[in-house]
């Protein structure tokens, strides 16, 4: 009798498992949809290849459908296996973290309408170059943000807040830049402003790359480290 | 026995709803302590006062803490209570809108930036008109959203997600006159821009409360109504 108990509880455990790691695998392949949706976004607009950006644009109801399966497979989870500790954590973290990528999914979706605007009227205007230099840091955030999750890997998770840090101040410089040459050139301001909403959305993109470094680090030590600034949360991590 | 039994699991469970109350009730204090923000914010903007300005920057960490204990709060409670049913929706939903309404805070709190950086450059910009009609709608829509969640009232969740679709067809109407207004006098690119990041930030109050909204629905239905139409989620409300 003993040893039937046991084989089901371990079976029963097992399957807990799975279900866990069937999770975590759903958020890291939304996330490598959505890393691919930012990227053909940029690429969109800076190649001026409108398909590509209705594509991008069409795509983005795929990734609601990811969210929702996440979130509904995590309230199943909660609701017939109870998890406690990291186990509750793990639901926790993936769900939030789903939200995240959803929402990054918006975001790309915007600049692929940006793109297609800007594709229509012709011309490629000034920021590009602002554009393209942004909107890789991101992506690499984006990525690095779900490498981290993958691996429980905390210090890359740090590395994703402080990348977001300098993202912003990178931010600012470009902005102030395109006020100025808007000034400059009263002609270019519907262009010019197409280019300030793309480069928001992807400033946006790095905030939810830190939100989802954030859940990881939840996630491994227990801690919510929200609101903290960089140098807050590596002291933290270093208690 | 049995009485003691009956007794112990009745205590238990008037506990239980004791906490779950609890954690709906924090929701609603942070929902009008949020709700307040936004209005202040408007209000900083508009009367050009920086010091209400900064005394809304200043109470965002509050609502910062605010979230975090109700997080904290819902975490505990599916870790000791293991809810099912409609108990576990109104902790995920809970947790869900306050994630929405830190967010509206975080959007309170740009408003009171951008307010500040407008009483610094002088002079009242075009735009205030609709920034005042944009900003009394989405505050109603929050307080709406919060009300809906306080009685359970999928009805009035409904009117929420409508007037989201309207505000956003007022908001691209105010940005495309703020454009026109740009291009015809470009000195005042700088100050115009400042309100377009104010109605940016207001629309998207108007985002989170149509997500409140959908939440409630979620926890009254079971139904996930996010991405749905208006239309869509007032067929799938009289299924």
């Amino acid at each position: 009798m003993k040893i039937n108990t046991d084989l089901h509880t371990q079976h029963i455990s097992q399957q807990f498992n799975a279900e866990l790691n069937e999770v975590k695998n759903r958020l890291l392949a939304m996330g490598g949809l959505v890393e691919k949706q930012v990227s053909d976004a940029i690429e969109a607009l800076i190649e001026a290849d409108s398909e590509l950006a209705r594509s991008v644009r069409e795509k983005d109801e795929l990734i609601n459908d990811m969210e929702m399966a996440i979130d509904e497979e995590c309230t199943r989870i909660l609701a017939r296996r109870q998890p406690a500790a990291s186990d509750l954590r793990l639901v926790i973290a993936c769900s939030k973290a789903a939200s995240d990528l959803e929402r990054v999914g918006d975001e790309a979706a915007k600049v692929a309408r940006h793109a297609i605007e800007l594709c229509e009227q012709g011309e490629s205007p000034r920021g590009y170059v602002e554009t393209r230099h942004i909107g890789d840091r991101v992506r690499a955030m984006i990525k690095d943000s779900l490498t981290a999750f993958a691996r429980f890997d905390t210090d890359l998770a740090l590395t994703v807040a402080k990348a977001d840090k300098s993202v912003d101040m990178e931010y600012k410089s470009a902005m102030r830049e395109l006020v100025t040459f808007m000034m400059e050139d009263p002609r270019s301001i519907s262009r010019v402003l197409n280019i300030m909403w793309v480069l928001r959305s992807l400033e946006r993109v790095g905030d939810h790359a830190r939100n989802i470094a954030e859940h990881l680090i939840y996630l491994v030590k227990g801690t919510d480290v929200r609101h903290l600034s960089y140098k807050e949360m590596k002291r933290e991590l270093k208690d």
